[in-house]
């Protein structure tokens, strides 16, 4: 074993031959990470294994030689697949022992619940020898708090995260804090961007890239670029007085292309540069089929802005309910500035709104030709001073559900833009 | 190193400090080792680091002592916290070499999108020598296919979830297949639900549930419901034997309750039904402001069935373009039946479509009362013979977002089951 002072950290080991069978996916492990964040203790790992006793124990020693403490889920069960326990004890060679107090607790939950406590449950009351309770306050299996060797202590928790999340707030969070583990803090901070790539952003930044404390780091999604602002230090105050500065030179640097930060989306920025006007927003979609409406309804309080509109995904709803004149299809096509821009002058005139966002496009995979590829989409902006429409082209190699999203944050990027 | 018997089975390695500060779930991992059980290819461990140089070439190097074939995901993008490929050169001390075909490739793709290929994304063409490259058909990060020590491989994806699916499928799947690293094979088929819980469905199939070969594992979505079956045998012609007669027994017991299978959704069985008959569908949404429309429209090809709809968000558009009566909206307020009837038939009479559905109801988390809470939704449906609506109470406690998925997908089901 390495002295005490080689370990660095927290990792958090999942067990569960379930995640790597692919039925579900790791939630509990994000959620401790952002525990772990919350209360500024570095992790630097996370694994996974089944349900194996070999692995287990050879997954426990090694984390035990590499960090300060180890937060492990999964595996507490009655069932004789849940061997977290004994492998924990076997690991460091030290006996398991009954907790008189813990089979008592769980005899008392069965009963509540109209179950008679089976020799299978009691093995659920067995800890190592030295090691201390960790209370479940709902379910039957408890976890522990142990430090089997100078240096690395492990809590054990059970994978179901109800249970899991309830243990972390009422014992380890307060154990951590009181332990001396968790010192300081890590704050953090994002900012989302729209209209420029991950690449262009990072050269743009690559100085504030480089640095250590606060960090920045770029994260692409959808059309969205995210960068994710961290500071470490002793308080939050002093935390938040690393990362002001910072997200003020970042804000300063990209300009309009940074949208808004934490649960900002584009459609909450724009309803709510809307709200603040007094002004009121329709929708127009052919190719993005009520996505755009969606995106806008997904935002809590969205109907004082947004009053709905027309998806026009057939040329003859286009003409029936925005009035778009057959004529006009006929000549230009329904992928066409003209088009897109008679689509958005009419829902705005059908409802009455301030502004409204047109649509139409190829999202493919069908219906693309030579002159008018998949991937192709006419964006129009109607509002108070008149209507102007653009096509733009996503590229039909990503698929037709990245060109519908593009297409809707494209268009709310445009109002937002105009809203200035 | 240990001779090459010693090493088992497959690991996936995951790369990405976000993963770490709990930013995003890592469905990379569970999406992957969905993918190698497929395949039959054991998996034993799943780990994710950050992007720290140290850490990352320590994980590799831990790993090829233990498995046979590893997988990577993230890190090989063009900035400079995107250490994957370089870290996996230097665990295994081989020098990096550009390869001019990637390059070149890189530079089209950025040419196409109106970029210009800068330094930074240059990186993105080196590869380690004797690396063989996996090819990036989408984005401009490649990846690799390379057997650094004799019974060690490894497979480098980018962390992109779209990038990293189509590099597994148009490439390493072949691969692995012909390199004999999976042999026999798991096949395993999902069947989807409807209008059934979890819990009842499990009761239901307990002894189904039980089995060892074939599988059948229930997971729970957003109102969906799913069964995954699992064989293994030899070859595929075997495993699907297996399968056979366990998903006929499945589905003779569960009735209408199961809608599909595979990549199906309800819209795409509910489009089918109708493309099928010859006849067109409408949407008239209020709460789920286009939601309904845009997963109608995320189905390929939905355009010879789908014709469109009105988001009737305001009142004022229900009236205007749905042309429902002032005083029924009065009478009865939006959220009702004889208001979800009047926004179906309207929408039918506006488009002409042989089917219409309408949705009407309280998201939340605002706008609710004693007699019309949160959650409340009526959903209508129009049809060649009448119309029906009906009041369901989805609940408030899940949030706006689950409200407005389970009004979608409830009223597809309402619709499919009329198609019989």
């Amino acid at each position: 074993m390495p002295p005490p002072s080689q370990r660095i950290g927290a990792e958090i080991l999942c067990v569960g031959s379930e995640l790597l069978l692919g039925s579900i996916v790791n939630t509990n492990a994000r959620w401790l990470a952002d525990q772990l964040a919350a209360l500024g203790l570095a992790h630097y790992r996370q694994q996974v294994v089944g349900d194996h006793r070999g692995r287990l124990i050879a997954a426990l020693q090694s984390a035990s030689r590499r960090c300060r403490l180890l937060i492990t889920t999964g595996g507490l069960g009655p069932t004789p697949d849940d061997l977290t326990t004994e492998a924990i004890a076997a690991a460091f060679d030290t006996p398991l022992e009954e907790r008189p107090e813990v089979w008592a607790d769980i005899q008392t939950k069965l009963v509540r619940r109209g179950r008679s406590p089976s020799p299978t449950v009691r093995r659920q009351a067995l800890l190592p020898v030295g090691a201390t309770l960790l209370p479940n306050p709902t379910g039957t299996a408890p976890g522990m708090i142990w430090t089997p060797v100078p240096g690395f202590t492990l809590l054990s928790f059970p994978g179901v995260p109800r249970e899991m999340k309830a243990m972390w707030e009422a014992t380890a969070v307060p154990w951590l804090r009181q332990s001396g583990l968790a010192q300081g803090v890590f704050a953090s901070r994002i900012l989302r961007f729209w209209g420029v790539g991950e690449a262009t952003l990072a050269e743009q930044l690559a100085d504030l890239l480089a640095g250590s404390n606060p960090t920045v780091a770029p994260y692409a999604g959808a059309g969205e670029v995210t960068l994710r602002l961290t500071a470490a230090a002793a308080d939050r105050a002093a935390a938040e007085a690393l990362l002001a500065p910072l997200e003020a030179e970042l804000r300063a640097r990209t300009g309009t292309a940074c949208f808004g930060d934490g649960d900002d989306s584009l459609a909450s920025v724009v309803l709510a540069a809307l709200r603040q006007r007094g002004q009121s927003l329709a929708v127009a979609e052919s190719c993005t089929g009520g996505g755009l409406g969606a995106a806008l309804a997904a935002v809590p309080g969205a109907s004082d802005v947004f009053v709905g509109g027309v998806i026009a995904y057939a040329n003859a709803v286009k003409q029936q309910l925005l009035g778009v004149p057959a004529a006009l299809l006929r000549e230009h096509g329904a992928v066409s500035d003209p088009v897109a821009r008679a689509m958005a002058e009419g829902v705005q005139r059908q409802t009455g709104s301030t502004w409204a966002l047109a649509v139409s496009g190829i999202a493919g995979p069908g219906g693309g030709s030579p002159d008018k590829p998949v991937g192709l989409v006419h964006l129009a902006l109607a509002g108070p001073h008149g209507c102007t429409s653009e096509g733009v082209q996503f590229g039909a190699s990503r698929g037709r559900g990245w060109i519908q999203t593009l297409s809707i944050g494209e268009s709310l990027n445009r109002l937002r833009l105009a809203l200035g």
